[in-house]
């Protein structure tokens, strides 16, 4: 870890591109992973608690991790099992998680943690937004401490769990509504963007080549992913997500950026849990700076020596 | 304190009714007062805060008291200073708070307390329901470990900050929703009842014929209130809303309670916090026992005699 | 029919109280039907308009009819089948319907009849308001030409078809807004009253013993009806609906009016459905005078006189 | 006119690109125009009748026209006056309409027509849906009687009069939900192809060169538009939108066409008149043939060609 480095709270529901993600920021001598939140999403908090112990035992890293929410502030559950698995991590030989999570929950220790480097620390979200949002409802002067948000979720065109709404977002819209409102300095990367980041059959085999753990796992969990995106999107390959969030802190001149007004439809119906974008309304009410292009090869070739570092 | 006092946190936003609900607890034996949670509503968090210790000043008592939410959950912030006035407690003559306010949140002081005494502990909820939901969503066992919620808000029948919603409701429906979805025991003293207990002249006066601090000031504040319900409902006096909910605890024969289902509105528009109570759904899907009639004339004569206790 | 019968059109969904209510006009010398337009609603539009025909002959009257909207504005159909049984006149001897219906589509026979008599047709609408919403947004002039609508539907406390709805205005929501916003003359007729007037078995008899065959039909198809209204409601007879609104007509003093503003949820949830009376608004925005008590005794009075003159 | 020519009826609000549309239709030997029905929407009813008028006297052509709807089925009234003038027509020099439109209702023009040629009509329409839902709703057997309706609306992506929804479905979103869940053969062209199609200065210019008055009047109103799309989208022109769903029956190869489903938003909020389209969705419940890509250099040669033909 560099003096330098930036020390982030990885909040997420691993969920096999999470921990992709998860392997990423581990691997990455820019980030000073402070510690991990599990929520609720991809699949249930017990296996994204479980799988976040998983990913340290992956890395042969010890990092602090918590519980956070186990379902969404208002609306009922939604679960991604269909396409992450039954315990959200669909490889056959996975290490057993060694490490216990913290006992405090993960929204104290985000206060705490925040509160004692103000400023200073960002939050990387891949899931559901909850245990943010409850963070910041419980300590409304938290906003403007946190350094910056980054988060994998939304889109300023189609969505995946509905034709209008990203799963992240849909898992949790009122969550979602009340971090953009919260005036926290945000950027959003969303399905416009990560959808061109496609793990075809060649990255896959780079991936598996490293050799290591990480690269092993994260090989077998992207082919069962594969299928899901040929057949319902006609992509050659599952879209790397998640570590695209992860990416854009290490380094966020891989993706075009674009301020900008996004609002959260939290109205039950056809649009639930769509990121609003207004592309051409300007900057004046901007609340987030919004993914809106990517380097795609550069975020992989990234991603590639960075979990090649892994043992 | 009896030694069968029933252990009680109240929350609630005072705000004049809550001000009196408050003075009832803390002079009434059956009540074993273990902290008051302020939140947001009628006035800011900043006023009912101050206003807690107002309260305990006027009572002479020293109880622990906390803040909780400043805000609503996702909605943006409603305020009754139009009926409560500017600083929530229209009084000329009220003493200071003397006491402080703890450092920890009215959350963690709840989720603490109660499970300390599980299944034993009453939350006399007089206010918006947002640090109940944030503490249920934090602490997903708790509901299980309240003995009860007893809750004034809502209706079931016409509103009053909107023709469909109650206050309390619509200043903060997501929580409430949360906290009627929640599995808690609950009760709810809604306009319905609360609508027919009115502080006329001749009560006012009474109270005020105390002769003791708690009357004076109460007779005072529901003079101020009066103006308002005379000329918006016709009614010859403001109502003792929350005094009743404090009441439906210490007597719960004074009200006639039926159970039912109660769903709370959250979709924004005409009925945005209405609570839809199903008086003829019948008790298979009941989350409530709402009440339906109330012994006006001896609730009164139990708040005037309680009142006459406080020094 | 005396020189002064006021002229009406009747539009409802017979509809064992549609029926009812129609054997009451028919029966009424204060009223001059002009014709009668079947619309969906608690049966299907093929059988609303057969019905039409039917209580035609029960009352050996020749009247012309029309057919109507056969599905809500823009919701999915709704049938009240479970209640008013598979043809609507749940009844063993009908006769058969003698006349047929006119080619003619229901909203132009409104449009040209309200036309050629301007300020002097009562649109007396016991069904959804698909008709009318269609016929006024054709002819946007149509309802300052219009004498009066009264209509039976909505309620300002409790639904029945759910706990915030009432059936009429839950069938075509969007055309109820259409004619309460639309600056028509219009009194409302809801269940809040109607649920007071109960065809109990005494009165069933009483209808039976007039001995025509109004009064047998009518009497064997409010017994079917009961039983509904005993288990859900625990009342002791069907409701009186659609009649109440056409007593309306011939003795408005039989009611008890209040002006207010009504709105209609539009927003599909909860509350679709629902008429929001603001009782406590004033009269400033009001937009119906909507019956708020009711002379049940007098009503059925009439009631039963009136089908004693039916052949 | 040819024998093959397509019998069609244009039903749009114009506005400046619905008169260009309107031009396009008449100067081409491909369509058989039956009528021009005029709705609210751009501007006012009265506005866009008058301009059809106008449009014809331009093109020195008779045709019949009607008056269809004056507002939208439910919402309140929206207008486009900030983008097309207060007249709907910004040119300096306007021949007057010298042809008076017809007594009967567009709804009823339509439903006649449709009904005398069965299988064999095509409904162009280029604004607000209003007056073809009330059609649907009056006659609901016409939606199997239509060839097909092409309608120039909505989008597969960011909106324009909001950030997530096109003026004219926004203008009655009920209205188009009926039509797109009508059954009826329905193509839609909305602003994700439209926006692609800019009247670029240099086309601007090639326009005013053909010399005639259709030519001229249309470089005027383009050259008055283009300023607002500058500002608003930074492109380098006012965008083609009508004219193309005209040049889409003309020439369907024009475009690139998807079959999927697309419901429109009708809950109020964000989404509001938003179409959703399913792009992923597959065929299987499609309702609708929507433009996914257009040759815009080829549909800007076909629509010079064809003004150069007129007068």
């Amino acid at each position: 870890m560099t003096r330098t480095a930036l020390p982030v709270i990885l909040d997420g529901d691993p969920g096999l591109d999470d921990a992709i993600a998860w392997l990423l920021a581990l691997a990455s001598p820019e980030l000073d992973v402070l510690g991990f939140t599990a929520v609720h999403g991809n699949v249930d908090l017990g296996k994204t608690l479980w799988n976040t112990g998983v990913v340290l035992s992956l890395a042969r890293r010890e990092v602090l991790y918590y519980a956070g929410a186990d379902r969404p502030l208002v609306r009922s559950g939604l679960s991604a099992a269909n396409v992450h698995g039954q315990t959200g991590l669909p490889a056959e030989f996975l290490p057993e998680a060694e490490q216990t999570p913290e006992e405090q929950h993960a929204v104290n220790f985000i206060g705490r943690t925040v509160r004692a480097r103000p400023g200073e620390v960002t939050l990387i979200a891949t899931g559901p937004l909850t245990t943010l949002a409850l963070a910041f409802r419980i300590a409304p002067d938290l906003p403007e401490l946190v350094r910056e948000v980054v988060w994998m979720g939304g889109s300023t065109g189609q969505g995946n769990r509905t034709p209008a709404a990203e799963f992240n977002a849909l898992a949790d819209p009122h969550a979602a509504k009340i971090v953009f409102e919260s005036g926290v300095k945000l950027r959003m990367v969303g399905l416009n963007v990560t959808m061109g980041c496609i793990a075809t059959p060649e990255r896959v085999k780079a991936l598996q080549n490293l050799g290591n753990a990480a690269g092993q796992v994260s090989a077998e969990m992207l082919s069962a992913y594969a299928e899901v995106y040929r057949q319902r999107y006609g992509l050659n390959g599952g879209a790397l997500h998640d570590p695209l969030a992860v990416a854009a802190v290490i380094q966020p001149e891989l993706l075009e950026w674009q301020a900008m007004r996004v609002d959260v439809e939290t109205q039950e119906g056809l649009n639930f849990g769509r990121t609003v974008c207004d592309l051409y309304g300007g900057t004046q009410h901007a609340n987030a700076r919004v993914a809106v292009g990517v380097n795609d090869a550069a975020f992989f070739e990234l991603l590639l020596q960075r979990l090649a570092r892994l043992p």
